[in-house]
């Protein structure tokens, strides 16, 4: 025999045994009918998408995509988003389909790993959009249905952290005229470094009164209570209505029931930069990243011709299957029915008429995997 | 704004729409279960391979592979197949776990095509491998499973055809020293060009009983009934050990009582030559390429370096899709809450309480789905 074949997986890419895949299923199926019985129909885009269409909407970064080309030389991209896709398809095949589409979606998504720093490459996410509805009653939606999507994945301690994009936009707009100074000040929230922050505020030339305001954005995170607070920090118009609109959206929020499980940060940025409205992030406890994001994209769908303002989100179903206590096993009934030559006919058939109720197994040689029953059909009655 | 961005897809992909997705998840949920009960395991492997390991081990035309570079120069492929990266893992992270391992799968598989034929790039296929076990119960098993799983998708008019790579090699190799010549009929056999076959047999420089026994495996289509005439046709050891394995086969399926669906094709070959024994194909009325396909493979897992005798099968999730009469529409009763900014909290109460129960969808306008039941919620009492 010639030289084995390896083993090795491409960086980033990871096989899923049984029982690892059973939780994620078991979880995906709680989620996805948590998303269909609010109305969420599923659709599902193909893996490979041309570079100057899906690729050049999605937000991922160029060396983050996985390419290729295909025999007439266009380059192609392997999924990085959902949402990308999703905006051409409304935008071509379900055009004249009346708003607002409510679609939600299971799939892989792919990013290029550079080296073996232990990330994904591949993963799987569920999600929802909810295209064609600029109200922010279809903002509440969404928020809502993720609060619901968590806790049908059997999630008890968890927040969404909710923000709006024109807030800092806007506060930083009316305190600094230089476009730098406002995107070094961003990229130090993005990053929650507000020790940088604070130093970088100092150095500025403005005045106390000024860099009194914009130190006052660090302490914007908590409940309701934070509205007004943010509100006073607010002069222009961009700032406030952005207050405005997450004041009506925690009404909403309130019919909903859910604002237990919701909190204000008004430093809250995304590093998708399609997002132009209110947006947010849920954190389950104990983990360090979100297990899922969203909010309002009101241009990336017009990019293919259509204007179509709306929101959504994606859960990154690893984190989530993490972070869940929910355990698929036991779920079902398993029998191994043990025959020999003789007895095969009324192990088989004894097999059939269980199988409506239980997950059976046949053989001649003792269960591979842990059963909750052993029937022995053979004639002489072997012990096992 | 600048110019909008194109919808085309690369060639082959296809977007799934919510009514043709459903019927496809409602299906491939039917098929999971099924293959559950019967013991069967789920697994997932990465989309992207090494194409010196997994596309080394499939049995795709090279000309066919989806094919990239990663970063460190090496040649990826996107998964041809589903069996060889199985092979890959059973021999690696499962090779301690005890055989039999019974898995099965339902995920996408690529194929590169050549033209705008109308040939799917990109398609689902859900399957089985038996893993370690090289009893004739093992094959019976895997073709009682396929007749299984297409009955739970609501085929109700199919066969299996079931045919033995070692029939038609045996018998063309007792007949034939040329290996030329055996590789040209058994083209003409996969091709079921039997008009082109017979013109060869006749330009052949053998005897003429020699001559009709080769005719003689034309006839070889049809039930139990046919075992006794392919055996009557062979004389060596290895296309008679052919028929002794397909006539213990036919005795394992009659105790499945699944017989009613089986023929036999002695002429059957596939074009996949990791095969090595019992092969099968299924076919639903009226479709003229199989939904199924699958059969022994006792020599792919060994290129990864560990003996596991095997057999599986492939179902083709967009013909049973095609073929099955089954109909998701209606499982659930689609109900829609019309509200208004003064009922909004009224609305959302009652849909959280029916989401139980029903596919709730709230909104301010009607809807854009057929529904089975509009609650209007509005103080006005305004007709729909």
């Amino acid at each position: 025999m010639t030289k084995p074949l390896g083993f090795e997986k491409p960086l980033g890419m990871r096989d899923y045994l049984p029982d690892v895949l059973a939780k994620q299923r078991y979880i995906e199926q709680k989620v996805n009918t948590c998303m269909t019985r609010w109305g969420y129909q599923e659709i599902l885009t193909p893996t490979l998408e041309y570079y100057d269409t899906v690729g050049d909407a999605s937000a991922t970064l160029d060396s983050k995509l996985f390419k290729l080309l295909d025999r007439q030389g266009r380059t192609l991209v392997l999924r990085p988003d959902v949402t990308a896709p999703i905006a051409r398809v409304v935008s071509s095949l379900m055009k004249d389909e009346p708003r607002p589409l409510r679609l939600m979606y299971n799939t892989n998504v792919f990013r290029a790993q550079q080296n073996e720093a232990g990330r994904n490459a591949e993963f799987i996410q569920s999600g929802v959009e909810l295209i064609g509805d600029a109200t922010v009653d279809a903002d509440a939606e969404v928020i809502a249905l993720a609060v619901a999507s968590l806790k049908a994945a059997g999630l008890e301690e968890f927040k969404i952290v909710v923000g709006h994009v024109d807030f800092i936009e806007g506060l930083l707009e009316e305190t600094l005229s230089n476009e730098d100074e406002r995107e070094k000040l961003k990229e130090r929230l993005h990053n929650s470094d507000y020790v940088g922050f604070r130093q970088d505020v100092e150095t500025l030339s403005i005045s106390d009164a000024e860099k009194s305001r914009l130190y006052g954005i660090l302490k914007l995170r908590g409940g309701a209570e934070r509205l007004a607070e943010a509100e006073a920090l607010t002069i222009n118009g961009r700032a406030r209505k952005a207050v405005r609109n997450l004041q009506q959206l925690w009404l909403a929020l309130e019919a909903y029931e859910v604002t237990d499980s919701i909190m204000f940060d008004f430093n809250l940025l995304s590093s998708l930069d399609y997002y132009t409205g209110i947006l947010f992030e849920g954190y389950a406890a104990d983990q360090g990243w979100p297990v899922c994001g969203g909010g309002r994209y009101d241009r990336l769908i017009s990019q293919f011709g259509i204007d179509n303002p709306s929101t959504g989100f994606a859960i990154k179903m690893d984190r989530l299957v993490q972070a869940s206590p929910l355990n698929p096993e036991g779920a079902e009934k398993k029998i191994y029915i043990i025959y020999d030559q003789q007895t095969r006919s009324e192990a088989i058939r004894k097999a059939q008429q269980l199988r409506g109720e239980a997950i059976v197994v046949t053989g001649t040689m003792p269960p591979s995997q842990p059963v909750d029953e052993v029937i022995d059909v053979r004639g002489g009655g072997v012990d096992v």
